[in-house]
């Protein structure tokens, strides 16, 4: 057996295991797993480390353009594939699954082919699309969907609020009609657009427009009521659906009961649920909109709710939900420095910093072990999204994604630490405990001791298999 | 003590007790209730009868106009106040709250004018009006309709569903906003528009549009959601909220998870889901149209829900959903004998068969008792919708609304037996123990060992007060 | 009609109405009720008070005999018959069904017979008794169970707790085994006597002996537990259960399950666990010992799920578990004034402040409405009980027992204004809305404003008929 | 690197993976896998074959000596270590973890000594004990438990049932102490005693005592109400609780709730809750006495719920609840062929049979994926018993326990087949699809195509770490 890599003696964790060993790579791939193996061309000494998969971001938002209306107002994405991959690799994650928009009006197939154009010559790392179906035309559902499901485009996300992409509940039947036939798994965006409208109205009448009251206006209810209504569409329709970034007991619930009537129902949260809270937005002058994004952070009783459910298994993923706004003219302060919350660009940076809070929060603190961190933040993400074995895990046959995790380090996070292209990070501050120290992608060093040696355009984009979702048991349709 | 009438003897039932009494009646209300009275002009022998508060029928649909669109193609209601207030009154009813309805582009002021027309000069038993909201417009929410409940129009209904009356979420949060600064109630009917309309569609394209096929557009989860969603907008908005004819245990459950959040919820069913199945809409040709309404019926297992709802106390009143469609080509046969079941009026009369039959299944079964039978059917509704105590109970100063009730006597329902302008029931042939056998509104006889009494024009217009849903503790808004 | 005594222009409330009107009272019954009597002997203005049903306290202790074993040790019952009697109906109950507690190795006829001596000539309100088992031998449940259920002790009571009277599970299955030949009602004190006797042993051990450690030794777990093991024991028996003073939301919830389960299930609260805390007991020195019962009073949580149970129909009635021991060395001090809280009688005196705590904290407070108070403290007791329509209602023909209550008299409790004989109230100082001004029993007068007017010895045993929930539905039991 | 074994080509199975490599064994114990090895004196070639890990059984009876009073008139257990353990290894297992049980008045050391001695010499698999406690003495649980738990029992279990070995709640909650205290995980047989005697004995006095009255004699709501009691214990004492034999929703929805509450419960079920009712027991003569296990089969909507559960992953691990009693005089018969239900042994035969059903219902069917079925049978039990990493994966380091299984090998089940020294199998003529072929522990064949290759004796006794259930969160006890 010969390698072009050899990483020894670190600690090596799956989502099953915890062992100590020697990883051999060769062209990319692990090709051995051994107590000892010999030299290679390079040896990486992991004494002292874990070694774990390489992190999978599957919820994340780099250089989407915006719907046409809106391009001249709307705030622009800081990090395109460039910058946002190169920051997903410093904080240890080698796949990215940003998502590919489809604006009203416009052909999917050349939202992808335009999208393509924008990561190629850019990303360091892998990536593959999520596909957002904002205007499911016949021609859309009949022929473009189906042929890039076919593709490998094997993950589509729906919107049930935001004018410019939001879907009525009849669109996404439809949409969920064709995911169906083409077995694609479909990802949901899930509050009441009319509420938050009714609500957001009436407190800017009565003059409360500060960042705060973002969160007023689409509160808990407001996500358990679009939660219950989203695993009804596709309890129907008879397809899985993944229900993105929950925040709190109450969707949490709808997801249990769901799965109670005998529906596969994936769920998924994201740190800043974990450890931020609508007090957060509360900040003097502008600040608060740092911690903006939609659906808002709760409170500490909904912090714990999640916990409860990564603990107990209903939650099967934490991504980022990256969304690159910048805290300037540019990004969040476009509107001005006076501006009310609506018309702020929701969303907050985060690609970097999730496995840090994830294994500082979760696995430092003992509320969950190696092999859970694992499953979370890239097995189970590698499964759903068509991705295993090739990623997610560290077996035989796979890529060769890894992170090289120091469980000791303590960092405080500041933004200077960060190599996202936004100018700020709602983490300041925060002591976590466990930092990565090298990420490999394919075999090849990404980032070592804080240096990136990858170079951008060398990722790749990976066809995804079909999702797990769709094979664990029959799933049967309404009619 | 002087009384123009003396009912003598019978068994005395109110929502609390049961005792054997005598009645007595002056200038139409009851002013005494003793162990004996002296004569009177008239004298009434109830021995071996129960006396009950005359029935409320607060859910019934008479002499209803089609909006404008559709007043050519669709069924005409063939009961008005006239027909409709007598066969209530054959049925033990002696009071109805039927609905104005408000079409779009209309005025609602209009609408209740001119319903009020339609009222007058037919009503055998006195008459309140809910009023529906099909137009929420800022000049309706704003002037008319705090104007309306001001004058007595305390109750309002709301539809998720039906193209020609439907709210947006945002206009039903509209509608409640006024009735919370106005403390009106609103009653919701709870579907999701949209999964009906999506499912029929495909059910049409296959091919499956016989009468049954109703049933499966319109499953029970399209009636869960829409529940849950109704009352999270209640939640929002701030105001107790009336879920009309609930069909099984799963939207039962919704309001059992609202009223644990400490939300003000009533529930109401109806006979027909009770005795129904939505085997009966599967019948040779056309006839299954005959049990044709919406909700569906849907099968032994949600009927034990409900009765299991009733017994437990989730269920608060129990209603007729009388839809005066004809069996004809004025009714359901409008479109043709061929017609698919989306063209065919949805439906079912039963103003007369309410108490019957729930007498029948619920008391003689054993199910519930007589207070309970009364709360079901009179109490409640006379409180929920400001009626309360003139109507719904026996009391000293109440209306003498009365029914002398022969709890022994077996009736096989047919439509010959009825008295409404409807060609079929869909009871026909069902066996029921107990019968109303004199029926007294403000101490006039209305009906008498199957005669007719009572002049059509002597009905009343009821002056609702405040519902007692404002009443039971505070109802606080989101914002 | 002619009248021993009129009760003019009082506000009558019912379980279902409230109305003005006279009432007329002959030979101790109600024969009228009407808006307008002619005179008679003793006329009573009651305008401005509302005329309530005199109240039903159906858990108190009075008189109960030690186990011969603890007579030496134990506290002594400070009120029987006589003060306990006057000091309900000071406090607007007119009927009590206290607790004829047969000892183990004693006969339960003969215990019937001692308690009857103990009620004779000294009780100014009627009574029933509830009968404790504690020695379910052959020839108990054979033999002297039946014909005393037969004799009008349709009410039993067992404990899964204390040395001195608790059953094990296979006991309990036997007194079932009976009351559902006999068709009695069963009450139980849940609570798991082993984990409150380990977890004793464990805080003694540890030093922790102050009365406030009552409560940690007997958690809401501890009684959730014996709820649920109750309720299953009477699924298995198929028999109605009365779980009596329940303390917070995870008993209530096992309640609710087991309705849901089809099970008959009656909830029975107590006012110090809607009024009191924890805190309470932990007081300096031995104050604690005040609020010292068992269960133990929780926290405001524990007293918002209650209140919750109340308005939503979990809850079926509130009794006051009147335990009068004193606190002096004949009470709770015998022990000593360094007694730990094992050595210290648990219970507390309510039977006369039961009726105005619950209609100020719950009528004037807006959380229930006069009909559910009346239903809470009168109507439901007299059905579950076997003693309606005789007693608990406002009906003729029923006993003319009756409150004249001043709604708006604020009263601030303190011991002296009692009338129990027992040295303190744990209710001290607590300011409430509402109180009872006459008081009447079978027309007789037995409090007016403030004076006793009856005579001890002139209430009268009551034979219980079947209890209601032997009649709401088939009950069957598993084998 | 040099191997003793290398299987090849085989399909790898952990709890997180699926893959295809070589793997190398050296010195018992697997030290590389990889695409390629070299060769080695021993070459398996596991080409179309699944290499999983050996299973776990962590819950059968062998050898197990009866309470002395009970030994002369009850059945004997037909398998010791030597005959368990090959029908184990013929079943695709190769550790096992029988009960080492101590009877009234023994020493649970002198227990544990002589179980070693029952054990080596015979077994051919690894084998680690559970100590069952039926007599917690002050000086079991101060001084020999916890020096046996420091020895490596790590595993206790108590019953809730059984005259020879229940433990009372307060002597179950010594135990928990203990286990606190010494960080043991607590397994808990859960059936009200009390309830299943009561009803048995109505049973018989009713002349029913045909084997299916066994199932009737201990209805769900027995297991309901003890995992509920059960549960509550472990929360108060605070110890992670392992509930066995799970058979239907009631029991599974009390683990779900106290998972809710934040509590750390281990769920178990066995295969013959999955494929056998209550209906097997209702055989002609005796017959159905072979499908007579406590608890007892169910129906298939516990089947489902079970199911459901595997699915969501509320239970945790799938175990035999092995109990070698034959059919004849020895066994079942012992007390003769018209013996009532009471006096039949309880307890069925599974430990052969165990993977192939699970996989042919499990995975071949579609309800789990391979590494679920991994996890259910082999890693989860390895980390709940402190066997992990040593057992229950297949990982560079683990013991080389290995099954190479034919996933597409249909099989009729009958005794014929079987290893053990049982007269019948309750599974006669159950086709299944997937079959061991080739079974390797530590390296070394166990069993190849059939032949027992493994000498007995050669296994050894496991000593096991902290259980898993201790470290996956922080659990406080109620004082």
């Amino acid at each position: 057996m010969s390698f072009d890599t050899v990483i020894r003696g670190g600690t090596i964790a799956t989502a099953a295991d915890v062992f100590t060993a020697d990883l051999g790579v060769r062209d990319g791939r692990i090709t051995a797993i051994a107590e000892r193996l010999g030299d290679a061309d390079t040896v990486i000494d992991a004494t002292g480390r874990l070694v774990l998969p390489g992190g999978i971001d599957a919820h994340c938002h780099l250089d989407q353009p915006q719907a046409p209306g809106l391009a001249a107002k709307g705030a622009r994405m800081a990090d395109g594939f460039r910058s946002g991959s190169i920051s997903a690799a410093f904080g240890g994650t080698t796949t990215i699954v940003p998502f590919c928009v489809q604006h009203r009006g416009e052909s999917l197939a050349a939202a992808v082919a335009d999208y393509h154009g924008r990561a190629e010559g850019n990303a360091v790392t892998d990536y593959a699309f999520h596909l957002i179906v904002s205007d499911p035309t016949p021609a859309v559902l009949g022929q473009e969907l189906p042929a890039l499901i076919r593709r490998g485009h094997t993950s589509l996300k729906v919107y049930m609020t935001y004018d410019a992409m939001r879907l009525s509940d009849r669109q996404i039947l439809d949409v969920f009609e064709t995911a169906r036939q083409e077995k694609a798994v479909v990802l949901i965006h899930a509050e009441n657009h009319e509420i938050i409208g009714w609500l957001a109205e009436r407190l800017e009448r009565a003059g409360r427009t500060r960042p705060h009251e973002h969160a007023t206006s689409r509160p808990l209810p407001v996500e358990r009521e679009a939660t219950h209504r989203a695993v009804t569409l596709a309890e129907i329709a008879g397809v899985p659906l993944v229900v993105v970034h929950i925040t709190g007991g109450e969707p949490l619930d709808e997801i249990r009961r769901a799965r109670a009537r005998g529906h596969v129902v994936i769920a998924e949260t994201c740190p800043q649920y974990l450890v931020l809270t609508a007090d957060d937005l509360d900040m003097p002058d502008l600040l608060g909109a740092k911690a903006m994004c939609s659906p808002p952070p709760r409170d500490w009783h909904a912090q714990a709710a999640l916990w409860q459910g990564i603990e107990d298994g209903t939650i099967d993923v934490v991504n980022s939900d990256h969304a690159p706004y910048r805290f300037d003219a540019e990004g969040k302060l476009k509107a001005g420095p006076r501006a009310p919350f609506r018309a702020i660009a929701n969303g907050i940076p985060g690609i970097e910093t999730r496995l840090p809070i994830l294994f500082s929060e979760g696995v430092v603190k003992g509320r969950i072990d190696l092999p859970r961190f694992v499953a979370l933040t890239a097995t189970n993400n590698a499964k759903l999204y068509g991705l295993h074995p090739r990623k997610g895990t560290i077996a035989v046959g796979s890529d060769a994604d890894l992170v090289l995790w120091d469980p000791e380090r303590r960092v405080t996070i500041t933004n200077a630490l960060l190599h996202h292209n936004v100018d700020y990070t709602p983490y300041e501050g925060l002591e976590v405990q466990g930092w990565p120290e090298t990420v490999i992608s394919r075999g090849e060093i990404l980032v070592e001791r804080g240096e990136l040696k990858g170079s951008p355009g060398r990722g790749r984009f990976l066809v995804q298999e079909v999702s797990s979702a769709w094979k664990t048991r029959e799933i049967t349709a309404w009619i």
